[in-house]
C-alpha cells in the first residue's frame, strides 16, 4: 500500500486574470475584479504531495526536508513577492488563474522529485477557494 | 489530467438525529445528546469541489463565481439559519446526519452543474467531525 | 507582572435572538434571520482565561486540568447540545446573543474561581463573528 | 463592565513598501522584498473590534450586520481587488505597511461608528505577521 | 457511491528519529535535528477516516462516536504523554516517522473496525507536515 | 495612540512537569500525565508582540524581519527539536510549564528589543492551551 507525505509552505504574489484576446468588456464581464488592471494579490498556500513506499532504512517516502528545499529553491524564490504576470516568464502567455498556477508548479517541481513517486500539487488562493492537480 | 477546484461556505442550522420508528430509549442510546427534542445546532462548513478539464480561454475548469453564486442560491438560502428537521422538505422523512446532509447538498447541486463535471461534498459538522460524498 | 492561562472548548446548541416585549415586524427588522422561529444553532468556541501570579511550587497559574473540570461542569453540561432559550433557565428573560452567553458563562464560573484571579470570556459564535467579556 | 463584540472580513490586495525619499539601495536594504517594484499582494484578514456597554432591549453591544454593512461599503469595496500604492488616495504619501493600513483603516470607520464606542483594528499580513492599532 | 466519514483527534508526545545500524554521523546527516538524542516532539493530529454505504436506519456510515471511543483506547491512551520511543513495543524496531506511526495506527485500528469498512490514516506532525496512510 | 505587530512561529519540544521537593505521589496527582517520566511533546506556537509608535520613515513600529531574526537567534535555536528539561540551562531549576516557558522567553527577548518597545508573549501549548505574560 502506498503512503504520502505533505509539506506546506506559503507564498504572497500579485496578479490579474486576463484573457489578451478578448475586448476589455469581455475580459470584465469574465473575470470581475481579479482583472483588476493594476493587480491584486493573495497568500497562496501551497501543499506538495508526494507519494511511494516507506524506505525501511529511513522510515520516509521522501525526506520532508530535502523536498523542503526542492520547493523553496524551484517554487519560493520565483513566486514569493512577485508578480506573477510580469515577473514570470510560465505566465507571459498564460492567465495566472489558480488552476494554471498549479500545473506550472507541477511542471517545475516534477522533474527534480523520483520518478517512481507521485505528485500533487494543492493550492489554496485565498481560504475559500483551492485546487488540486492532477486529481486522481 | 483533471483539475478539482474547490469552493468553501459556512452555513449555521439547528437539528437533531431521531428514527420515528424506534422508541425513545433506542433513539437515546443510538443518537446520544444528538437526539436532543428541543434540537441543537452547528455551523457547518460546506467545500464544493468540481473536477474536469481546465477550459484554456479562461484558465478556469468552472468560474468559481458562478460556483459560488450557484451555492448560495440552491444551498446558503434553502440549509442557512435554518431548522433542518422542521423546515427543510428534504429531511422530512431522512435523518439530518451529516453523512444524509451531504448527500441532500449533492442531489441539489448535480443538476445544476455541468454533465461533464464530476461532483463532490465535502462537509465539516464540527472542525473534528466531517463527510466525504461520495468517495471515490 | 501577571499572567494569563486560557483554555478552549466547543459547544453546539440552538437558539433564536427575540425580544419578547416588540413585534414580529420589529423583531424580523432589528434580528432579522437569527429570529427564525424554529432556531438555527452554531458551534461556540469558548476561550476562558485565567489571570494572576504564577505559583512557584507548581509553576501554573492555575491548573488547566482543574479549570477544564470546573468548564466541563458547570459550562459544557449545561449548554452542549441543547436549545439555549428552552433548555436554560438563564434565557428565560434573557435574549442568547453572544455578548449575553459571554456574561451568563463568566457569572457561572466567577463562584467557582479563587477570587484573587482575574476572569476573562472570549466566545466565538462563528469563525468570524466573537465577543468578549469583561473588555478592560 | 465593558463588552466587545469583532467582525472579521478578508480583503485581497497588492502593494510594495517604498521611501520615495530615500534611494533604490537604501528602500532595498530596509523594506526588502518588499520593495519589489512590481509589487506583491496578500489576504488580508481584518478584525473589527467594537467595545461598550450592552443595550438591554437587543442584547448587543453594536450590531453586527450592522457593522459588517458599515465594514464592506467603507473598507471591503475601497480595498479588495486593489493595488493599494496605485489605487488608494491614503496611500500616495503613506507607505503601505500593515501598521499604517491599520490606521488608515481605522481613520475610515471611526466617523462611522457612534463615538461613545471604542474601536480597535487587527490587521493580519499574513498568517504569521499580525498588528493592532490602537494598542491599550 | 461510497461515503467517508472522518473523526479528528490530537495526541502530544515526544519521539526522536534513529537508525540503530547507522553509525552517528550518517544519522545526523540523514535525520538533522530530528536525531537529537534527547528527543523532541509534537502536537499530532489524527484523522481516521473510514469509509462505507450509509446505514438507512441511522443515516450513519458508523456511529462517530463509537469511532471515538475505539481510537480513545486504542490510540489515545497509548500514545498521548508518551515517548514513543521508549515507550511503544511497536517502534522498539521500528523508526517513530510520521509514516511509520501513521501505519502503526492503521495496524491498530483495522481489527477493530468492521471489514466491510475502508479504514485511511492522516496524520499532521506539524502543522505544515503530514502523511496519509494508505494512499489510494 | 500606540501600536503593536506581532511574529508567529513554531518549535518543537519535548518536557516533563516535576517539581523534584514534592515526592512521585505527589508529582503525579498534581501533574498527571503531564508527569511521565520519559517527557511528552508540543509544537509550540510563540506570538511575540511588540508594541511602541509606528516610525514615520519606515511605516514599522519595529522591522518584523529584524525581529524575526532576533527570535530564529534567541528562541528557536535554543528551544526547538530540543528536551527542555535536560537541554536548556534555563529549566535546570524550574518546571517547565507553559506559564514559565512563556516568562524563560520574555526574559531572553526583552534585553535584545529597544527599551522604548514594549514587548509581550503569547505561547500556545496546544491549539486548546495558551499563556499570555506579561498580561496588562
Amino acid at each position: 500500500m502506498k503512503t504520502s507525505v505533505v509539506k506546506k509552505i506559503t507564498f504572497c504574489a500579485a496578479h490579474r486574470l486576463h484573457n489578451p484576446e478578448w475586448d476589455e468588456a469581455t475580459n470584465q464581464k469574465v473575470f470581475g475584479k481579479c482583472n483588476h488592471p493594476n493587480y491584486h494579490g493573495h497568500n497562496y498556500e501551497l501543499h506538495v504531495k508526494v507519494t511511494g513506499e516507506i524506505d525501511p532504512s529511513t522510515g520516509f517516502v521522501m525526506d520532508l526536508n530535502v523536498l523542503s528545499d526542492i520547493i523553496k529553491k524551484e517554487i519560493h524564490q520565483k513566486f514569493d513577492h512577485k508578480n506573477l504576470n510580469l515577473d514570470l516568464e510560465e505566465f507571459k502567455n498564460l492567465n495566472p488563474t489558480a488552476e494554471n498556477i498549479a500545473v506550472v508548479i507541477y511542471n517545475l517541481l516534477r522533474p527534480k522529485i523520483s520518478e517512481h513517486l507521485e505528485l500533487q500539487i494543492i493550492l489554496y488562493e485565498t481560504p475559500r477557494n483551492y485546487v488540486i492537480y492532477p486529481e486522481k
